[in-house]
């Protein structure tokens, strides 16, 4: 990467998350709705908008353009991305260098999905397994662990809790400590699937769904659309945005490495050596450390996921991560406050749109309009936003 | 766009395109049959790809990073796009930026499709039919004529060609001067999954798909990647890979307008008006004009989208395109040389890889190592690539 031009998010917006089918719209009515919250808070006219990166996973082909004709037919370039749960993000990467490499001066990055209920887990539609892009995870899992019949995606993360706990001496409380944190958190976000807070043995006591997992670690199935008005600095002065400018400092993508397989180790195969090096290239390229980071958004869709990230990010030592969720490091008052708006766990994740509502949540915080939900302060956030197959995007904004 | 960065094409690779299901492959091993015959040809190694973009519509999310580890797990930035029949020509558009904003200077464009035998006319799979993005193509093209038991992308195309008779006297033998032009031309290609000439009268003759267009009229169900691998100016000289180097000289993407929904026109609902904006758009960034170019592939998904696009590029006047394949201008000896691969209809049409099996052509043809089908002293490009829902990409090459 060798861009030198700076970006910023100058608007976001999001639906509120729902359960599947509890809602009457289409992906384009979702897709209009936070569209459109994304323009108004930028002060922009869809008239501005050059490029449109669309990110959903279920949807059928060009659904981006249907979605997009809501706002506005103009004829503009619409590109769909698929990059299972890390989808959001990676609509979000490419506006970001369509802006800095000076291709494009505005850009908007959308994000939806329409789910099925019970759709999570078994990845996006199309194809069958055995030629799926996950299925050499599974395999390193199944090796392990042996397969069961709970939801796929669950067992791989559950299997990976397992390794933690094997392995380090973390604990089902430990695990449960994340889930009942981002509950609590949620309880003042009311575009949240979920408000409702839970004590660590509530979650500990919920439904099993894969072992240690409980239904409260869990991020359900859900519907919603998220994005972000992304542009370069003279757009920003042309227009007098300064006010509402929040810095992309530092992004990265990565995909799987030999790291990924090698080692057999489920850890592995969830994605954590794809974290750590996408945060390492992140802050690189920001010239910031995770000591700079007030407020971060991760991608817990299984609390294991929280607690790896913890450690691939640096915020602890490996196999500390249990200790840092327990000791209050991530909560108000800690050293960092980690989803804020209630993570993947308690506002739910539907797959396109979730790295989007991750960057809505950090602008909100960065520009201290978070209301109840503000983190005192917040000058730098960090987003995570990881898919098996895989991607892991982290990205850093600054204020 | 504000990009002043030039960006080369400087190796293309391909698969034969074939039947689906007539050889034992995964969508992986077309994919790294194509990239590395474009990694070999640039004399890259993968190692120096920074990016890679993935086009395909018809396999589950990350397929591309599934296909993307057989040529060397490296951790990369992948994306997966999908714009429908257009996808192809959407990934290398995503190349083409990266390289041009000074982003990345080594990228790989990869495309490929597995797709299930009578799989085209459906679209991509995924979602129901009411709510999928081209639905509203197939409103006008029912207001207007009805729907009949054929599939619906030969219906839709078909009624456009019903449509061009009625409004300007074009013939069934006009229509099928290009399916005999395009199969003869296909005599030369190797790579293409049909190599047998045909006169008009048996193109005429062949089984009906949708009045007017017969068998020999239309775009197979295929399987095939192809590949490209673009590059910066600085690469090309690091490398000194100016022996084998194209330049993008201009590329539009463009989606539906007003225009296309408006008229109630079947013409207007299968894309011409995306296609003559976006020829008008590439030809301004490129600094030339329709009548700067020697060779063509374009998108003749059926007969009817050839005649359609020589009026859209402005190769003849409104309904004269009939008269115009007829007179020889658009085959060897003519003005312009068009699919001299063979074309979708005879090339084949694997929806991710059209595109870049577009460019990998006119790439050959360009360097004047197309073999039997060389186009004498061809300098200047133009590959056109559409798909209904909707987007057209239009890429001017340049020696």
């Amino acid at each position: 990467m060798k861009s030198a031009m700076k970006s910023y998010v100058v608007g976001v917006g999001m639906t509120k998350f729902e359960k599947p089918e509890s809602r009457d719209w289409q992906y384009w009515d979702m897709a209009k709705e936070a569209g459109s919250a994304a323009l108004a808070d930028a002060g922009v006219d869809y008239d501005a908008v050059e490029q449109v990166p669309v990110g959903y996973c279920f949807q059928a082909s060009t659904a981006g353009q249907r979605a997009v004709y809501e706002l506005g037919l103009t004829g503009v370039p619409v590109y769909n991305v698929n990059n299972n749960c890390a989808t959001g993000a990676s609509a979000l990467m490419l506006a970001r260098q369509f802006v800095e490499g000076g291709v494009s001066d505005c850009v908007l990055a959308l994000g939806f999905e329409k789910m099925k209920r019970g759709a999570l887990g078994g990845g996006s539609d199309g194809g069958d397994f055995a030629t799926s892009p996950v299925a050499r995870h599974y395999g390193i899992m199944a090796a392990r662990h042996g397969f069961e019949m709970t939801p796929p995606t669950a067992q791989i993360f559950g299997n990976a809790a397992r390794e933690h706990m094997e392995r380090y001496g973390t604990t089902a409380a430990q695990l449960a400590a994340v889930g009942a944190k981002n509950h609590r958190h949620s309880v003042n976000n009311p575009n949240a699937q979920f408000q409702d807070p839970y004590a660590v043995e509530e979650v500990l006591a919920a439904k099993t769904i894969h072992r240690p997992l409980t239904k409260l670690q869990c991020s359900p199935t859900s519907d919603g659309a998220a994005a972000a008005v992304v542009v370069s600095e003279r757009f920003v002065e042309r227009h007098g945005l300064g006010d509402r400018a929040v810095e992309i400092a530092g992004q990265a993508m990565t995909t799987d490495t030999d790291e990924s397989f090698a080692s057999g180790s489920c850890i592995d195969a969830v994605g954590a050596p794809m974290s750590r090096s996408a945060g390492r290239q992140a802050f690189e390229r920001a010239g910031l450390g995770i000591e700079d980071v007030d407020v971060i958004e991760l991608h817990d869709c299984f609390s294991i996921n929280e607690l790896l990230t913890y450690e691939a990010l640096g915020m602890c030592g490996a196999g500390e991560s249990g200790k840092l969720v327990e000791s209050g490091a991530t909560t108000y008052g800690g050293r960092w406050v980690v989803n804020p708006s209630g993570g993947l766990i308690s506002k739910g994740h539907p797959l396109g749109a979730t790295g989007l509502a991750q960057a809505a949540e950090l602008v909100w915080q960065l520009r201290g309009a978070a209301g109840a939900r503000q983190v005192p302060g917040a000058r730098v956030g960090l987003a995570h936003n990881i898919g098996l197959g895989g991607a892991a995007v982290v990205t850093v904004l600054r204020r």
